[in-house]
């Protein structure tokens, strides 16, 4: 058992379990688990938050969500503990392309061989920490993006064990337009010469093809009204060769929108903002993600679909029929201009859940909106939270 | 002069410009003009109708609108003298990267040296081919996305020499969404090894950097819903190897979205309908389609601004005081679900116009909606071209 230090501050740690079989059938030894904690467990070990991470971020909810964690914040390590572990294929620790064969450094990475791992299987893997924690309920699931289906899916481990859940701009099952989506990233990818089917030196990754990739997610997580009110038709202030994708994205003063046809435009580097943005934004992304993982992560989202296994194959309203199966309060949240996974969508989920409440975040920002807009997103949590408490006070 | 033929038959024809200079200030010799006539002029030369093409599309309006063009449709060649020309750098006959310099087969085809064409050099050099045609007036220029763009800049001729014109899912200036989308589709082409610079033998042409570009723009012409509600989760009938992107879809029978977790799943080929369906079509697309114009193309779009020149530089209101100066009816039409230039624009277009008409058009079909709703829209533009007509009788 592992005993959780009381602590503000973050506690990084990694765990192995010794032998965990996917979904897949595919037995993995030795498997690292990666996890973040803030606050301590109290007496009764019934104080638990766990956060489920996105697609590309890590377990250091500090980092990606500093305005929900915090002494007065609805994450606050004072009153909860609070733990974020690290999906599988994620590069941020848990098992994944970049780590050891069975953790047997003489058999090197995994690299593309690195078996598909499911949500369900984030999710088994994850219990299995907390149960070395001797952990037996947690209060709340909460997450964004993949970890807002990564809540979903916790909650089937039943409301004794999961008191309530928070989805935030989620799927309840991946549909073909995501599928799309990450289909064309793959192409990226997987087209790169330097990929190599995945066999690639880590000092010579596949920088172009996880660029794309990168790029085309960045646009997909925002909207076309985010996009022109912070850029518009700007252009940079200076050309910006293609082979340097990491340089620092400046406004030139003075460019408006209605002047002559710029001598700029006549160059092959890109003359916009906008472009030197995404290019910037995708260049720091690429020094810090793996090409091997993003395709992994990719098929988990595939894969995911609370339905599988739940309901019928006759079944008219699946999804209706997986979700009212769950017996707990969920909050579900939805960004108005996501356009990757639109807030109908989160709107379904809620009406399908027994105990469902949906909200939505009238916002610009798209898809990523659930990162940025923590301020009003904290608020809607807090009041979720207090409300699962004083339910769970009536009704013991 | 260039008589016109009286023909209900498509006439395809390629006219050569001896000396053109760009908006950029490159001098083109001996430019060629493709363009495609349905109808004949009669005797006022007054009853001309200008098509404008989008992005991927050619002259010949019968293979892209089938369903507007005809004897009961709007665009009916018994009435109407029908001209659609083709855009400066597209690959479908008029110069571009594909054609000789300054049609001097001994000099090799521009390539990627094909100098920066804006929407106004389209305009320019198609009012030309039209000069010598001996037509002074235009009824009306209609055109649907790029073509909807070309018909606003058309429009700038004046209201004697262009009586109206149909703008369709289209922007009056590109902004930072839509660049940034070209940004990611120019970074797919430019990043594929194969396409050196733009220096690829036409027989190893960068086809896995053309299929990324294109597959992430079929998405950007389409939603979400389309694509859930003709593809959902249906897997598809047999995996297709990546290396075969033109293999024909083919849905599996009796698949259901509750199964559980496919074998396919696990499978390195794309197990979902929705990823055959991208392959395939972005694979077609890539078999008629060049690189170098694809980015030329993109470029173009880039540059798209009514209001450079037009308007002073200290305007705040530069939109409204450009579209302010068109003094004839103008119908601009939206779909509802256009994520790329969303109804919103239109909107805000025909709103800045004097005589400006918006209508949506209310469709899960995003973008791609110009192209399919040909019922809907035949009737909107029928509508219009007799208003217009009535009104030209009544004001003379």
């Amino acid at each position: 058992m592992v005993e959780a230090i009381p602590n503000m501050k973050a506690i990084h740690s990694r765990l192995f379990i010794p032998q965990f079989t996917l979904e897949s059938g595919t037995t993995l030894y030795n498997v690292p688990v990666a996890y973040s904690t803030y606050g301590s467990l109290n007496a009764k070990r019934d104080n638990v938050i766990v956060i489920c991470h996105g697609f590309s971020a890590g377990t250091q909810v500090m980092h990606w969500w500093n305005g929900m964690i915090g002494t007065h914040r609805a994450l606050n390590p004072s009153k909860y503990f609070i733990i974020c572990l690290n999906a599988l294929g994620s590069p941020f620790g848990s098992a994944s392309p970049l780590t050891a064969i069975n953790e047997q450094p003489s058999l090197g990475p995994y690299g593309p061989a690195f078996p598909l791992a499911t949500i369900r299987d984030d999710v088994r893997i994850h219990k299995q920490v907390l149960d070395r924690m001797d952990i037996d309920q947690i209060q709340c699931v909460i997450g964004g993006s993949m970890g807002g289906m990564a809540a979903l899916e916790w909650a089937y481990l039943g409301a004794q064990k999961v008191r309530s859940f928070v989805s935030i701009a989620a799927s309840a099952r991946l549909g073909a337009w995501a599928i799309s989506w990450n289909e064309v990233q793959r192409h990226c990818i997987a087209s790169d010469p330097a990929y190599n089917n995945g066999h690639y030196d880590s000092h010579a990754p596949p920088i172009a093809g996880l660029m794309g990739a990168r790029m085309a997610g960045l646009l997909t997580y925002r909207s076309r009204n985010s996009y022109e009110a912070r850029f518009g038709r700007e252009l940079a202030a200076y050309p910006t060769p293609r082979s340097s994708p990491c340089s620092t994205p400046e406004s030139s003063a003075g460019s408006t929108d209605s002047e002559v046809l710029s001598e700029e435009m006549f160059d092959e580097t890109p003359p916009f903002l906008t472009q030197t943005y995404i290019r910037y934004n995708a260049g720091k992304f690429c020094a810090t993600f793996d090409a091997n993982c993003y395709i992994a992560l990719t098929h988990k989202l595939d894969t995911h679909d609370i339905t599988r296994g739940r309901v019928g194959s006759t079944s008219r309203t699946p999804l209706a029929d997986a979700l009212g199966q769950l017996m707990q309060p969920g909050l579900v949240v939805g960004i108005s201009s996501d356009i990757l996974y639109p807030p109908q969508e989160q709107k379904d989920i809620a009406a399908g859940l027994r105990y469902g409440e949906y909200r939505v975040i009238v916002s610009d920002d798209g898809h990523d909106g659930f990162l940025l807009h923590t301020e009003e997103l904290n608020s809607i949590l807090m009041e979720f939270l207090d409300g699962v408490r004083d339910q769970s006070t009536i009704l013991g």
